[in-house]
């Protein structure tokens, strides 16, 4: 029996929850008819923030020779669509499109469009700048865009436009990660549309569309849970009611003098797609969602026949009622429904659309762009440090330029075919250019808070191959290195130089000389510069950058050359080669060429690691299926890899055993596939840069560039990858938690998004490798772990992209990529530790930039915006400002289990943490920063009672969820931040 | 220079002009600026009633598949996007749709829309149930359909919804006679797409895109003079300013701080484009047609830009003024100039879009449909003659069904990719469909008037291939014959019959026995019926109807055969065959089985005449061109045409010489190609019925079937075909009037358009054939006349129908058409009486019915709705029943120089012209009926002094046009009705 729905509007409304006035929010809701079932229809579209086209074409509605498609009239015409009749409803999504459209609407449009937001007829779900990809995605990217688009609907709308509802209906997979940070922001539930399709089979027989999804191991329940549903149809309509521009379903044709009449066709089609639906779920609720890409351009259409879906289906009374809804209120219905929900802690990769097809390659999908993203990610978080810093010095902003246009850049570019990877080619290209704009206004805002001057600071953007005119033709230079680390951290810097001179080095806030030394360029390098610079050498030293803040150094060229450079020119050994520090050795194979054991010193371990750079040969189909390669399927044509070398060695071509600060070996596995292989003085990582390409497709195949690491290590076919780049999730091959996995890609099929690290580990010792950017990885037999770095194909995976991911780079013959893995070989138990900040290193690294020495910069020397730094388990993961303050985020970067000490919750007072800058007042926000963390509560949800005897999901003993949990709730007076493992708490500070 | 155009509102909403307030009309316009460049930009949209898609699936946007187009939303779409701005502007032209659209609004929305209407911001242009074809359709349906549509809108609207303006931007060719009617509607203006290639060039550098065009030679200018112009592009926007949903132009996109800003560009290219167009126009005034097919689904589109393009234009101050206009606003722009204009008097037959594109197939496309189309008209006048009967009778509407379902299907029909043959297949059949389905109603209310009972009569549609169940198996029954013509007829009538009995006919009037035979079946006719029926015979006698009345007999079936039928079997013979009555002798050939000679005995001429059924072999495109042969567009692969028959000879294969009522040469050509040749006993004509088809393809070959008539007679090149059923017009072989011509095509580019009749003529006598339906015809050298019969194709001719003319018919094979010519040989003089009267016989042939005998129906005799008959130069027609009253038009039916006698004015009476009706208020009526004459003046113009030169161009000394006649402007007590030559007058009986 089905309770009744009666709606408690009094008590909904109450003080903590945000109600603008007293219909807003869950009280818009129609509920239906609790004897009937009842459908949701839920107008809405689906609007990529490029993807065919770019942003700025899908906005206008330009290049619609490629598709039409034009978001400014799916605006326009909904919203004239919405003012004819009150029961009609939309819901819009992406910000990057509505805040566009926003500003270019009369007053009189506005307030329109205000009263449709008041009253629930136009509903914002999601709320983001866009709708991220959940694989490719570090969560601070994540965080940005959720926060750039849901503070501009509160800062527009008020309270009544917050998304109550997350809504990932495209993305190719889910994380689980996203669904904690979305439980973070406060949205009482998610629902998306891919998932494997043996997942949804069982789900659709198991009623388990819908579930609690526990997104922290960490986190209190219910602190990261969230109500996730699947939609039945991906987010399209049922078959045969798709009435837009580009369907091509009948209309309810009502004219009964005609020969087309069709509502008693349409009616019982109607019903029975509702009743076939309503068999794979709970309640006597189910959601429908009406459109599709682009689609309520013409938003007359849709609104038109299902005004009259809904007259004639609830007139026939075949006790349907079919109503217009969002999926907020189908949620709400689901919650005021007396039901329990079962507990998912798993996630929802690798997305498999059916056998052989899995959405696995765009995991690693455009490298270049993957890194550009996640190295603009620190260029704006550098860029609102300094707004902040300025902020504190000026209380007011004195800067010409700002970190807006970078915000509105990464926020697009975490689009799910954006940094995905799986857009067209020349809309990859215009993401690249908006990063690159937003970079440019933000390097203006850097060199003006720190040298005075907007154009003072020289930044080169090819420092990693060792291209900067500025500093290889300069007599005198400084370079400044900024970190955006709350904590100390020394770096070594790799500055390029004319090789022929060398060079002193001072550090210019204590005068001191600081140790140096010149690496040659290697051949890797040079084939990727081509004619683009010619720089000899880089010059190295360790740069030691305070917490937040800036260390500025002096280099000047001297003219006789120094006996720093060991062991040049490059010259070919025999033998086994060795490399070493303080902390590892590392033995190359002098036959092979190749790496064959890691020795740990100050753990004492030592294993063979065997580590190749290889080839899986992408596919064009085969008789099991035509499933091709593409942008966004991983399908390689056999399951074991290619060498890439003939005789599948690298060829050893320098070691430099004696360098006091760097010892490295050069790889060569082709002329389009090389490695460095790198220990620093004092550094407890082994550094492997790669480099590759123009992958070559001359014999047709296009392939898929994989580094793997081969141990004897037995691993039970386990292996563990973060992510987001937080908490980090154990995979097992050919297995997947909640169901019978029949693989049918032995590779693809256990490939896994890495965002920032990878690793495996038998009962002792823990093989790690972080990454510089989103990559596939795997681990497909014992001991062996292995990351998909690049990858250039010919075929077209029929997602829709419609072309083949062949990147040809500038010059046309095929993109060059290179990239970084640390590698960290350890105990279990200290790995965590490890692995956790040296994360944070990679993914943080300081800033570099170069001045002139003058006798203004002679007297910079270095700075901090701390008054001490931040404990080494506390990540600033935020600090910006915002029209009503400066908004910071405070993480605890360990998770409960990861490390005795670091682990511990760790308090930080933000009322003594920055100079310059004591706040009056601090305000807990949710993580969006779009609401006060008081004004709003989450509706709570019943779980089923056999979730509640499994242990494993269901970690404590209230049998309901409430709103109480572990977190401290008061700061006292000197905003005393207590932050447990993995919690990441926002404040709005004044 | 340029003189003011300011507008002189009072002046202009004088008492006889069409004010409803006062604005309206013409006072609504925006006239731009008189020392610029003025724009008038229009949107518009251009919705086939049927072509690619049925008339329903177009409104309800169904059968998305084949085109995406739905015309409900395009209404709804542009009236939403009219409100939102009172300075655009939309016209609308098919009332098919609209009328349609209205009946579903609610009432707010019919406010909203009067008060558009009312502003001018939504106007209505021709305003006819369709935009009709010029080439296939009859005057009389041309007439019906724009009273259908105009009579809408005036009774919806008001005077101030009237069309101002013609618009026939897509027919294929442009008729004299539709120019003539306009002007008759009470139409100030035409505007159009489509003219020759050639004949557009030189208009363009003769600044002639505008003329005045003189539609009769009959009719005292200006009565049929109407102001016509050209289109710059057809009926499409220039290029790169299509904004519509089906197009790729780009946007404008005026947000500068994007990559893509093109407001400048777009600016420079409309200037440029508008400068160019006004090159080709006299004064400083262009229209653009912003539209095009089925656009503004999504009028946000187009407003949305047009709005920009305006704003940033006119801010351009580049001496170019744009703003939203009418073809109505921009017609009163150009009279407001001060300039003379030309005059036209021949026609823009035929069409060619480029060398070897001859629109001229069409003229025969779809045979079948075109006589279907033609019979139903008469269907159509007899429904419309009973129901005012009935309401002469009952001074109200008391019938069970009405002629409202014809009308709307005739309406339907006369679109021009219907009767014309261009549509769909499918589409064809929908338009056959709702014919057959008015005809139901019609044939329902013609029984309910004549018999008292909607399904006492039988009526049979298939008498023309001897099928009809009824007659065929009953002992007695009764034949009605009514006669819609308003004098009395005698037509043989052919009943089929069971072959073994004989029958006595008696006329149930006088009960006086009437003459009769049985006729025996052909081959030709076996071949139409399939197994469908098996009468063996037609019972031939001659009926007797009295003027717009019917006429009854009783047929008794005998059990004994008597001998009427002579030389029965068929037998084959050798040696010449004549036959002859006592009007004519014709003579075949016993070789060739062809006709020979033709003796008129009366008129003591005797000439030979060859006739045969001819192929030509569609062009699939050769080296010259690609142009195929297809729905719209004739080319022959060959210039000369091929012989049916392998020897060139038809078969005799039965001579009945010695039949007292009618004799009959049978031919076969071959087994798709069969002629009979009659002379019925006191008729007036040698009657050619020809049965073609299946028309085989095996060969690969589409074939295009002419009838031609060969004769000595030393025709000069000249042939002279009617226009629209009405007058005739002079051709001349590979010449055009208006410029010289380029032939590239020496058959197809000297086709044209025959809707009743084709004559030849030499200095004494005169060949005319009269035609059934519309037919293409040409006269390709001295002596010769030809008539396409049938086509069909297999190559397709590109113009947007997407399927080839290859009508397959019920039985897959093919289809098979007949159809009669009447062939007239006689002196000049007294041939244009002959053609007139007979033509009008053919058109307005006795629909036939069946009845049981009861004592009911042995007492129905005749009857007839005339207190007398017409005179035999007026032409009833129409005859209907119209909200407001009786609507009755009397044509006069002779031109100026048709007969000495008949041509002369004549004057009917309308208070005693009907029984039972005698009018106590007549109002005369603009011929669309939907203004009083009263009510509306239209535009004067001034033509140039080089036209007023040319006697034969211009016929009258005045140099102004003025509103002056010579007709009739007072009805007097008796209601009088003067016609003048070719005059039709309009009015409404109270």
């Amino acid at each position: 029996m089905f309770k009744a729905f009666v709606l408690p509007l009094l008590l909904l409304c109450s003080a903590r929850l945000a109600c603008a006035g007293a219909n807003c929010g869950y009280q818009t809701c129609n509920l239906g008819d609790e004897n009937s079932l009842n459908v949701h229809l839920v107008p809405h579209t689906h609007d990529d923030v490029g993807w065919l086209k770019t942003v700025d074409q899908y906005y206008y509605g330009a290049n619609q020779k490629i598709v039409q498609a034009g978001v400014q009239y799916i605006l326009d015409s909904v919203v004239s669509q919405l003012l004819l009749d009150p029961n009609r409803r939309f819901i819009y999504v992406e910000m990057a499109f509505f805040a566009r459209w926003w500003l270019e609407q009369s007053d009189h449009v506005k307030s329109q469009v205000k009263m449709l937001v008041d009253e629930g007829r136009l509903e914002f779900i999601l709320g983001g700048w866009c709708m991220n990809d959940e694989a490719a995605t570090h969560y601070n990217a994540i965080i940005d865009q959720m926060t750039l688009g849901m503070t501009f609907l509160n800062r527009t709308f008020g309270p009544c436009a917050r998304p109550r509802v997350a809504w990932q209906i495209d993305p190719f997979g889910h994380s689980r990660e996203q669904a904690s940070l979305f439980a973070q922001m406060g949205f009482d539930g998610l629902f998306f549309g891919r998932l494997d399709f043996e997942d949804k089979q069982l789900r659709e027989k198991e009623l388990k569309m819908e579930e609690i999804w526990r997104g922290s191991e960490s986190l209190d329940s219910p602190n990261a849970d969230l109500f996730t549903g699947v939609n039945e149809n991906g987010y399209g309509p049922p078959s045969g009611f798709c009435f837009d521009t580009y369907c091509a379903d009948e209309p309810i044709m009502d004219d009964n003098s005609l020969e087309e009449f069709n509502v008693k066709d349409k009616v019982n089609f109607f019903v029975d797609a509702a009743r076939r639906q309503a068999k794979h779920f709970k309640t006597n609720h189910i959601m429908m969602t009406m459109g599709s890409d682009f689609q309520y351009e013409n938003a007359i259409m849709w609104f038109k026949n299902l005004d009259k879906l809904i007259k004639y289906v609830n007139a026939a009374k075949k006790n349907v009622t079919v109503f217009y809804s969002t999926p907020s209120c189908y949620l709400y219905a689901l919650n005021q429904a007396d039901k329990e929900w079962t507990v998912k802690t798993d996630d929802f990769f690798p997305y498999a659309e059916r056998p052989h097809s899995f959405w696995t390659g765009y995991f690693t999908s455009r490298p270049g762009l993957k890194a550009y993203t996640r190295e603009s990610n620190k260029f704006l978080q550098v860029c609102n440090q300094v707004e902040a810093s300025s902020y504190f010095k000026n209380h007011q902003n004195t800067l010409s330029r700002t970190s807006a246009a970078l915000k509105a850049a990464m926020g697009v570019a975490q689009h799910h075919d954006a940094v995905s990877g799986t857009s067209k080619q020349h809309v990859a290209n215009d993401y690249a250019k908006r990063l690159y704009i937003g970079r440019e206004s933000c390097k203006s805002v850097i060199s003006e808070v720190i040298s005075g001057s907007a154009s003072q600071l020289t930044f080169c953007d090819y420092l990693n191959v060792t291209l900067c005119n500025y500093t290889q033709n300069m007599q005198q230079f400084t370079v400044i290195a900024y970190n955006p680390i709350g904590r100390e951290i020394s770096r070594y810097l790799r500055i390029p130089v004319d090789g022929s001179a060398s060079f002193d080095v001072v550090d210019m806030a204590t005068g001191n000389s600081v140790a140096s030394e010149l690496v040659p360029v290697t051949e890797a390098t040079t084939s990727v510069r081509r004619n683009r610079g010619n720089a000899a050498s880089e010059l190295l030293f360790l740069a030691t950058e305070p917490a937040l803040g800036y260390q500025q150094y002096k280099v000047t060229k001297r003219s006789v050359s120094t006996n720093f450079l060991k062991k040049n020119p490059i010259s070919k050994t025999k033998g086994d080669i060795t490399i070493s520090n303080e902390f590892y050795k590392v033995v190359f194979d002098g036959n092979s060429g190749l790496m064959k054991t890691v020795v740990n010193s100050a753990s004492q371990i030592e294993t063979m690691i065997s580590q190749q750079l290889l080839w899986y040969n992408a596919s064009l189909g085969n008789s099991a299926s035509n499933q091709q390669s593409g942008a966004y399927v991983f399908r390689p044509n056999s399951t074991n890899p290619f060498h890439i070398s003939a005789d599948g060695k690298a060829e050893v071509k320098l070691v430099q055993s004696d360098n006091p600060l760097v010892q490295e070996v050069y790889q060569k596995f082709s002329d389009w596939a090389y490695q460095v292989v790198r220990l620093y003085k004092g550094k407890k990582f082994v550094e492997v840069e790669w480099t590759v390409g123009p992958i070559p497709v001359d014999d047709k195949w296009g392939k898929e560039i994989i580094s793997r690491y081969d141990t004897p290590m037995v691993t039970n076919g386990y292996v563990y990858t973060d992510a987001n780049g937080r908490e980090v999730l154990e995979r097992k091959y050919n297995y997947r938690p909640t169901w019978n996995l029949n693989q049918s890609e032995p590779v693809a099929g256990n490939y896994y998004p890495v965002n920032s690290r990878i690793y495996i580990k038998d009962s002792k010792y823990q093989l790690t490798v972080l990454t510089d950017r989103s990559q596939g990885g795997a681990s497909l037999k014992n001991g062996s772990l292995e990351l998909m770095v690049h990858r250039r194909l010919l075929g077209e995976d029929g997602k829709g992209v419609g072309e083949p991911l062949n990147e040809t780079g500038q010059f046309g013959d095929g993109l060059i990529v290179r990239g970084k893995h640390w590698l960290l070989l350890d105990t279990i138990t200290s790995s965590q530790r490890q692995h956790r900040l040296l994360a944070e290193e990679i993914f943080m690294s300081p800033l570099v930039a170069f001045q002139n020495v003058t006798s203004d910069t002679n007297t910079m020397g270095s700075g901090s915006w701390l008054v001490a730094p931040l404990p080494d388990n506390v990540h600033l993961l935020t600090l910006a400002t915002t029209p009503d303050g400066v908004l910071i985020r405070l993480e605890h970067q360990f998770t409960k289990s990861d490390d005795a000490e670091l682990s511990k919750p760790v308090t930080v007072s933000l009322k003594n943490l920055f100079k310059n800058f004591q706040p009056t007042s601090v305000e807990e926000l949710w993580l969006g920063a779009n609401a006060k963390k008081d004004d709003v509560t989450r509706l709570q949800w019943k779980l089923s009672e056999r979730t509640k005897r499994e242990n494993r999901v269901y970690n404590f003993e209230r049998p309901y969820y409430d709103v109480t949990n572990d977190f401290q709730t008061s700061l006292g007076d000197n905003f005393d931040v207590t932050l447990q493992p993995m919690q990441i708490r926002t404040f709005l500070m004044k």
